[in-house]
């Protein structure tokens, strides 16, 4: 069994897992040597330190041992195919394998090559899974019960894995989804909001990483143009629900998306909980493919 | 005790290495917390992230942590010895030492002065003692006795640790060895086989990757030159023994030395059951040298 | 509770952290699995391979596992802030975070942010309490009470986070600590002493390191002279007590502040000393602040 979309999950499964991480992020001796000499193989074809580090602390809480593979920084890079390496890693016996790669369905690719459970830690503009449920747990903390719930996702939802796969899950549990963002960064398949227009209202408002590697358009934007147009600032979250609260997945350009004001508003930025939301997610992914939970 | 190279191993360390890691092919709890506590240095001053994770998994699946040190990324480069470095690590105390060095016996070097086992993980153009014993266990596995099974060695013999631990390893278990390659590859002290030759009739053939960073040598080829005169196609695997199988060390350079007809040969193949034993053959080493098995 | 400084450690504090860190020292067995399944995040901002290898170190011979961040390779260079960072690893829930950085107060910057110990491994200039904790260990091994024990730090003063936090400790064990180095790199408010002054009758000498990279100044000195005016060659180490012993905390440039006749006398150097002693100093440090004792 795999994770490699949020379309591949149950809702049996979703509930599962986020009742399990629900449990992981309460209480830190929860799982403590569930998977003791177990190793997970925290494979990085892209650079992501927290990603990467998070599943790592997700392996050890569990007793397990992450050996990360920083593809950036090793011999991989020189010409072997993916189908190759992963192979490889997986004739070596990882207990499970988590990758991340710049190309859409690399996942899914691996995932049939080798015999151990594969994890989605981000597949080009693809999915990326964790994030979502992780997102879904924040939410369902703060909230209890989405449905219901308005929550805009603001940014270049056409890059974003980020956005792909929590379109794709909350929905599932209730919530409207709203997406918004410059022109030029919305599928012609996505019903295009103003940005004041989705976060009007909104229970919860979700920025997006600008991630200009990743784009090929040329945004042509000055300096704090951006925040101006599509970030957020404290006037455009005053046009959302008074106790709205913010979510970043991290790390955050502060003046590019998020304006320094909203990034440091404790009471409404559940930016924080996400992260640690995100080694419980983790924890609760690795038990059930690995333990078979 | 160290394991430097094939010669310095005794007939009895080598059977009992190959059945032991046998034993952790075949089962995968066996060895399970043996080294718990304890940690493996894993110092690497040449790049190669597939022997690095497979002494990293060895040591996790028997319980030990290994600690690894990318030389190339590292303030080691700064200037300061091999002897000094060494001393330093060995301070430090860990339970084994895995080393990879661009230069000839690095490894002696380093046992002389440090406490703990030192396990050669290649050496410049020597040795790489546990490549050659998890070559062995695979020949083992699949042909039972080696004794009269003519293996060829096929590539740049002159650079290659693998192909001289192997001549090291194989006959003292029976096996007829032959090596080709290019002329210029192949040390003057070699009784030198045509590539044809040293297949014919064979019932095993390793293909060596081609190093072009090793060489002093400009090979002087055109692209896909070297496949037609020197790498392992369908129509030269034909000349071997009806059932004989390739092995590879990799990461394979398809069409280079390896058609990719005969790369996806599932029924020849053996690359990937030698990456599995592998990790067998470093638990059997780690096991042996640090437990004192 | 964090260890930040040597001023914020009481005299109670230190002298429990030397007996743990003796017995450490002396006992390979104490304390395994003393921190098991905890995991401690060591986050280098600062390339420095044998610290982050001498806490990976400690913390898996106490049973944690070390999750090593090489912020020179890693995404977090990429324009977020140290505050940002800091509270995204903190809320991963490490059981320690052990930070190196190039700025001044950084380590007391994340421990106001974050909700577990904070370990200062070297904060730019300021300091670097584990170093001098070692220090003085293999002092105190080697000479019982260190009251009235003369000890002279040579180098670099003014940019050394090792002489400083020496300065600061060594006093309080009762030694009489001599700074002295080239004139232009000792502070306005230290008593300057020439290098043959300091040395004269000392107990003990300890070279720092030359680190040219963090210097504004140019030494402008010819090969070789740097260790004619300011390095330990025998003739000056002739000038110390009869039995005076060397310590270094690495890595040494040999023929710079150290000679190799000086660096290769293992009846007077303690440096190998020093760094086996790191290790058992930084399982004290760990076990004190994670399990709180």
């Amino acid at each position: 069994m795999h994770l490699l979309s949020i379309s591949a999950l149950s809702d049996d499964a979703i509930a599962a897992l986020l009742a399990r991480a629900r449990e992981f992020a309460a209480d830190r001796e929860a799982g403590r040597g569930r998977l003791a000499g177990r190793t997970v193989f925290n494979c990085f074809y892209e650079n992501s330190t927290r990603t990467a580090m998070s599943f790592a602390q997700a392996a050890a809480r569990l007793g397990a041992q992450a050996i990360t593979l920083s593809v950036e920084h090793s011999s991989v890079k020189k010409g072997e195919t993916l189908a190759d390496t992963a192979r490889t890693l997986g004739a070596m016996g990882p207990d499970a394998l988590v990758l991340r790669h710049r190309q859409n369905g690399a996942a899914e690719e691996v995932a049939a090559l080798v015999d151990c459970p594969v994890i989605n830690a981000g597949d080009g503009t693809n999915e990326h899974p964790t994030q979502a449920l992780l997102d879904a747990l924040t939410l369902t903390q703060h909230f209890g019960d989405l449905h219901g719930r308005k929550i805009a996702i603001i940014g270049d939802i056409r890059h974003s894995r980020v956005a792909r796969s929590n379109a794709a899950l909350l929905p599932r549990l209730g919530a409207e989804v709203r997406l918004a963002g410059p022109p030029s960064l919305i599928p012609e398949d996505v019903t295009a909001l103003s940005i004041d227009e989705a976060i009007a209202g909104a229970d919860a408002v979700m920025m997006l990483r600008v991630q200009r590697e990743r784009m090929d358009e040329d945004l042509g934007d000055a300096p704090g143009e951006y925040l101006t147009h599509y970030g957020l600032t404290a006037e455009r979250l005053a046009l959302a629900a008074p106790d709205a609260v913010v979510l970043h997945p991290g790390p955050m350009n502060r003046g590019v998306e998020i304006s320094d004001e909203v990034a440091d508003l404790p009471a409404r930025s559940l930016i924080l909980r996400q992260v640690a939301n995100g080694v419980a997610t983790r924890m609760a992914v690795l038990e059930m493919l690995v333990a078979g939970l």
